[in-house]
């Protein structure tokens, strides 16, 4: 049994966690950690945690945490993780950083995008990508580490089986992604307002979003060759649920069944990853509530270019279910451990 | 280890029974039926379900079900169990029916409100009414159970404890619920179309609810007086969530807090009933996917009137969640056995 | 033609109003005020009015508005008019206030419901309140106008016709209110935050709801006993609607087409309220964007209760519509007036 | 003043109609007609309507239409019209054809994505496409007009003006298009069902949707280069609004700015596009129940993609909005009669 604090135990992020720790047979939650709401029972501000977890939220202590937990998970909004985490890191204490603030190897990149200076840059190189499919065998001897993007899950995990086909031309990706609400979090804002939201489809932060250069790296690592790509968010009027549709010009003749079982292939070993047979496509409600990252393909032979839908739940794959897949992998126990959800439908 | 069966498995509270087997530990499930879409594989109706569950649907077949299972659950449309649930009792399978059609003992009333006539009258004094809470010690012998219907469930656990108190009116009884849209079903109409239900709300079958004879039946067993009650339902914009605001008139004077004292003790051995402190109150968004019945309480002290507000998620302790409940006590297991799900939130 | 200023023209009440005058023929927009955003343009805030309405905000001066204009709407928050309508009305302005400083008479009633000191009790009983079908001959020679609550309105028009029947028992009034969340405006907070409230349903403010002494004293003048009623509010997932789903003991025998002709008599001259004839009943999308209000009727003859289904947008006739169908009538215009919407459907 | 005759008058697209007409200075409504609801009441099927059109729907006769009105709307399903309009067309009845019959030019293009014999092809090369913004000067002399699709609509007001630029690489136009569920009709299906439309995103008919072969025709018009491109469909839980994500590659340098005067020179005289400034994009909420299209621009200088965001709201500008729009062509009216909403906002 391994000891767990969260950190930032408020947030969406947070309290799913709390979901997934409690129906997991390894992780038992000792602490709850929050710097706005300290001294709050969490129930207080979430009553469907009522006769679950009724915990009180505490001040960020680091050597408390260095006493009672093993594990610690930062659910913390972008500029928090980077002046915590490594004094836990250096006590030993395993942490997985669900905020972007260790993603990016760059600092300039960090600064670029996130408009903020990095406080630990040397920390940068020795954070591991947690991508959990394409990156177990470092996730295995983890340091600490980054939890991806929720976009960048959806993203990469549709994109990177490509990668090194030489079937695309890189020059030409384009990843369109539409998510639910939550991704923004708990924080209320006239962009999050439900009145604004509802009956309503919008683009935000076009070339601006920092999953960008996130995405950007990582395919950088899968096929040698600098990536741009255009990125577009869109705000679904729902809470839970990314969609991205991902465009790639095609340099060769190729079928929707061959893709597949490229992709077959790539994704063999993969619990979490399911395709969908040719002419059908993935849902995001068809993954709510789950770890699952669906993908479906279309070659289309009129413009020779291939779409790859790709649909996780933000809230699960994309950010807390992720997680603990990553400390599944990090504890060499079964990477499905305490994840085997169905997803709740309808 | 018991084998099950599910009946009308291609239904929404099919689908939830498949998730809840799923996680329970001493379940497995053998057979899927389906008169409607036999032959069909599940995952072509409901995609969500791959690489979980891929089974056929098959036909109903008495003898090939009492061969291979222990536990036969109806997910059907009324008018079905009732033609073939006798049967599979006689053989001395244990048989929960979701449907209404063995919840009322007179098939008098069966005819009045759901405009059918019963083939199986005699089976109607036989069953037992599945409202765990309240009837744990019959549920524990039952022959077979009538699992009860969604707005009943919210209903009846918001009333029953005051029955036997004294202190109320009881000619004054409102139910006002509403629902979403799940409770219809998955069979495609007008009144369940996206464009008609979205941004609305609206009144249907006033004073013609099947589930008004049901819930007087079971009041009248708790207070001994034939009790006439308005009860409302209302089509919600959402999937799924009960919510019944009950009014009571009160005849005595009494606080909220005296009025939580008689549902804490009176719930003292419910774990899924959950009481909220004076001045707030549940919203179905608190027990989503969970089997969870919270409840809440004001006594307006203007008007001597009592309201209660009770929700539950109409497919979880509204039908599958209960429906798996009862099994647990009827095989003697923890209540609790593969339903300690936490609420998806948000 | 009138020259107008919308005071709080940054809200939702306030867009509304834009939108109505924007088509009506005998109101031009002059003016458009509001303290917290003055010196924005208003297509900043609500890009919806590009080339429409392309005007700043300005601040509040009472000698600048009643140099400009005719009309001032009063689309603000409690506790803002109170201190600014009694100057404008002094120097002749025909003011129309949409929130509820001056709808009840007693300034103890506005302590107690409102939490604030009210500072311009005299004005209180000077107020003509602006239910338009019921007061329509105050309205013509008001000196200033206090526009009724959404569900105020809701509430009233299904309930004031049966308060001098004689038919029912005042004690028994319930209603049960339903809202969009637009009625709680613009203002950014955990309540109407897309998440929690998505796939939600709750009640709130039990017992403490601002509308309900506004409805009693309104009763009151209809029947003349003073009423004390229980009025409960549901917050729903969509933006735009109010339900009321009224509930009254009958003391007499009477069906529902004998209601259905109490009402067509009571609302013969009434343009803008519609009866459903029996066994149907109106839902909200029904009268989205229009000024209608829909009643609906049935009598429970197990119970001699009778239910009554009122809806209304609550931007339009709950709000912003009623406000303009007030001016037509103080113009002496037809009541009808740039309002003529057919609802937009779906 | 012209009298009118709606064909299709049940579905979404003959309501808005019946909507717009009732609004409308010029025109008066005189039949409405319905093959699968004849002899109903209109508002047995749209209670919405109560007291402001209360005509029953009739069965289509064409001498009876041809004796009675001027102008026949076509908002039917596709395979109707083809068979209808002609004989219409001869008798010198005004024709607007909501469906698809007469869109593309070529009978075996129909074929091909229609999945239907065309039976009057001589009619193809008769029609003029009602694109009102493009084909002003056609339309005025029309002998019947194609009113554009939906998807097509957005797409082409967003593309066109790049067309003749030299600007774009002609092989790289992807349209990422999202659309609520209005756009399906009325007709009850599994994939509108709210259960299952609700709290999800889904992809579908890629490759195959009807509108591709009509938006590459038109584009062909106005680069006299066959193109071939991209066009994806997204079901989005909400009921009106489509919003366009368009990308094409640039072959020159360009800014933001630059692109913004190439759209604002060429959509000088449109009174319903609306053009936002740099940085800021139209959300289909904020067209909502108007007329508008609203486009939006980013030129990514990492790329050197150009992204266009166009949103209509899809039964207005995408379907009965354009059709008023063309009729007011057609007759010499100013082109906004009738159609000066202001948008529903929120």
């Amino acid at each position: 049994m391994q000891k767990v604090c969260i950190v930032g135990a408020n947030g969406y992020s947070g309290v799913e966690l709390i979901r997934l720790i409690n129906q997991h047979p390894f992780l038992s939650l000792e602490l709850i950690v929050s710097h706005s709401n300290s001294g709050k029972v969490i129930t207080d501000l979430y009553p469907h945690l009522s006769e679950i977890v009724e915990e009180n939220l505490e001040v960020f202590d680091t050597n408390e945490i260095a006493e009672k937990v093993d594990i610690v998970f930062f659910a913390t909004p972008a500029g928090v993780s980077m002046d915590y985490l490594p004094a836990l890191v250096e006590l030993g204490i395993k942490c997985v950083d669900l905020s972007g603030d260790f993603r990016l190897r760059s600092s300039q990149l960090y600064k670029d995008w996130y408009k903020k200076i990095h406080t630990n840059e040397s920390y940068l190189q020795q954070s591991t990508y947690g991508l959990t499919e394409v990156n177990k065998e470092q996730i295995k001897n983890a340091s600490f580490i980054a939890n991806p993007g929720c976009y960048a899950t959806a993203g990469l995990l549709g994109l990177i089986p490509m990668m090194h086909t030489g079937l695309i031309n890189y020059e030409s990706i384009i990843i369109d992604g539409k998510s639910g609400v939550s991704g923004a979090g708990r924080n209320p804002s006239i962009s999050s307002h439900f009145a604004e939201v509802n009956e309503n489809v919008k683009a935000y932060k076009l070339g601006a979003h920092q999953h960008i250069p996130e995405i950007e790296q990582i395919l950088l690592d899968h096929c040698e060759i600098p990536i741009k790509l255009t990125f577009s968010t869109h705000l679904i009027p729902m809470t839970r649920g990314i969609l991205c549709t991902i465009y790639v010009d095609l340099i060769k003749k190729i079928s929707t069944n061959e893709i597949l079982d490229i992709y077959r292939s790539f994704y063999k070993n993969a619990p979490f990853v399911r395709l969908r047979q040719e002419g059908t496509w993935p849902s995001t409600k068809e993954v709510l509530g789950s770890n699952f990252c669906d993908l479906g393909f279309f070659v289309d032979e009129r413009t020779n270019r291939l779409t790859i839908i790709s649909v996780i739940d933000n809230v699960m794959k994309g950010a807390s279910g992720q997680a603990i897949q990553n400390v599944n992998i990090l504890n060499g126990w079964e990477e499905t451990t305490g994840l085997s959800f169905t997803p709740v439908y309808p």
